[in-house]
């Protein structure tokens, strides 16, 4: 029946999917991702999700044609391990994380980088599907973004698409990478809230932490920057205003570079705030733009909190080791 | 014997070149540009300086192959019109050059995008021969752009490349394109320009004006800011350092984005500032570059000043209407 598995490996949750050969989503499960121990546990976690998953779906792991994950850090070329996955606990060195999965389940796996993947499912299943050029932004802890061009990823050397780290303002703000004036120093979560809990500090009145607590978080996450501004917090506007501001500069940026037809916007921020924060967006890129008679098509990303799992199981539409 | 005329047309000069089949310059002829009339008297420029070039080639304009043109301006797909080319005198409408071109030497005429056959021709023939991926960046009155990804030219929907309209300061300088930020509006030679006039009438002392007039022009040319970096002057090395840094905030926000292999410079002002900005404008990108242990190369254009007739050339290597 060629079902497939997906997995979204996240810093805080693990978003596993089965789907069908045309995609379709037939079970789907999320675990948090563990905080300590070494990146065997964070296999036995995916491995975990992905059983609930495949048991939602009727199939067992073992019977899938192949499992897809999406990961944060360095993936090598084979999509066999990964390094550097500096979100994950103990995670620093390269593990080999296609073997151990495929051990734990039964199946063959293919790994990817997270965002590319979300990328890919936007492009071949979600908001881009119209479209032959997209630019992905996934607004969330960090920026990342994801090219297609003339029907193609475009990886570069390997590392295209941190959109996150172009220079909106010389000089600027400190960005969580170390250098000055990227865009995501004003529009990455982790950036937003460092800043709220300096001026926070400092004595600027916010309802940001007291909703942080009410709701047992002990982060910032997409839910209380959103609750922030429904209840119309003053700092939380501020910083979302300029959030905002600095994903459209940096949009238009790509856009004036690279022309593409399509921006289409995910990411737990990007999809939490949704389209209303999509069309500031695009107001904030217009007056960027210097094709400002033809402005691309600005989407909001179509496949949810689901798409990069869908993404993942794109990986193996063609069982990995199949060709050779 | 397979000679191709190729025509570099700016707003300050025309120049022209005469190539063999293996691109080597037979023949080459520059000529002012007009000032007054519309694009007949354009034609009839560029007409005598295609003839100029190719007397000195030993061919007659009949003979050759093809010519191709390097416009400014919006060029048709078909590469027969030129249409808002406002650097140009009375040329505010499409105009069919190809046609008053080929009527006027007799031979068969094909017009491409300036900056674009500038990138064609360092990637073909000059500094990017090595490469597969490309960034070009002509620095001159305002500063163009140019791609190559995996061996072939990007064009986006017809207008990508306009690096010099990529934000690196939100809220920025005034550009002259009207936008505010952007990276022309520090390191385009005509914002520069603007600039040191704005000083210079409130007070500031500078060489800049002087030498101007001393060498008998009317604007400060390339040539007027290298002598004035020559002579110390401080405003001089103030607004080319801020242009430097400009343009490599905005080289490295492309290189973040597309992780291209190669950075070319080229145009007036790269070409005459040469090699020790170059190397100024490599290190002013390595500060925010994202993969820092793996810059791209960054190299001086190495066609030189008749880059742009060369590669208009190239338009010609077929000959146009040849398909049909």
């Amino acid at each position: 029946m060629a079902a497939r598995g997906g997995i979204d490996l996240g810093g805080t949750k693990i978003q596993a999917v089965v789907v069908d050969g045309r995609d379709a989503v037939l079970g789907a499960a999320r675990h948090p991702t563990p905080t300590h121990g070494g990146p065997p546990d964070v296999a036995d976690a995916i491995a975990g999700a992905l059983r609930e998953a495949a048991a939602a779906a009727g199939v067992a792991p073992g019977q899938l044609v192949g499992v897809g994950v999406g990961s944060p850090g360095v993936v090598d070329a084979a999509g066999t391990t990964v390094a550097q996955a500096r979100n994950l606990p103990g995670w620093d060195g390269a593990f080999p994380l296609a073997d151990a999965l495929r051990e734990r389940l039964g199946a063959p796996v293919r790994i990817g980088n997270d965002v590319q993947v979300a990328t890919d499912a936007e492009f071949h299943l979600g908001a881009a599907r119209p479209f032959r050029s997209l630019l992905g932004i996934f607004w969330g802890t960090g920026v990342g973004g994801g090219l297609y061009l003339d029907g193609r990823p475009w990886l570069g050397r390997g590392a295209a698409g941190e959109i996150g780290h172009m220079v909106v303002t010389q000089g600027g703000a400190r960005c969580p990478c170390g250098r000055r004036g990227c865009m995501e120093a004003y529009a990455g979560r982790a950036a937003m809230e460092a800043r709220a809990r300096r001026r926070h500090h400092d004595g600027e009145p916010t309802a940001l932490f007291r909703l942080m607590r009410r709701h047992g978080r002990n982060r910032l996450t997409s839910g209380i920057w959103a609750r922030a501004l429904a209840h119309g917090d003053p700092l939380a506007h501020e910083l979302v205003d300029e959030a905002v501001a600095a994903i459209g500069a940096a949009a238009a940026s790509a856009v004036n570079l690279l022309d593409v037809e399509a921006v289409v916007v995910g990411g737990g921020l990007g999809l939490r705030l949704g389209a209303p924060y999509l069309e500031r967006i695009a107001a904030a890129m217009e007056p960027h733009l210097f094709k400002d008679d033809a402005p691309p098509a600005v989407r909001l990303a179509q496949l949810g909190d689901l798409g990069g799992a869908i993404g993942a199981a794109l990986l193996v539409r063609t069982p990995p080791g199949a060709a050779g």
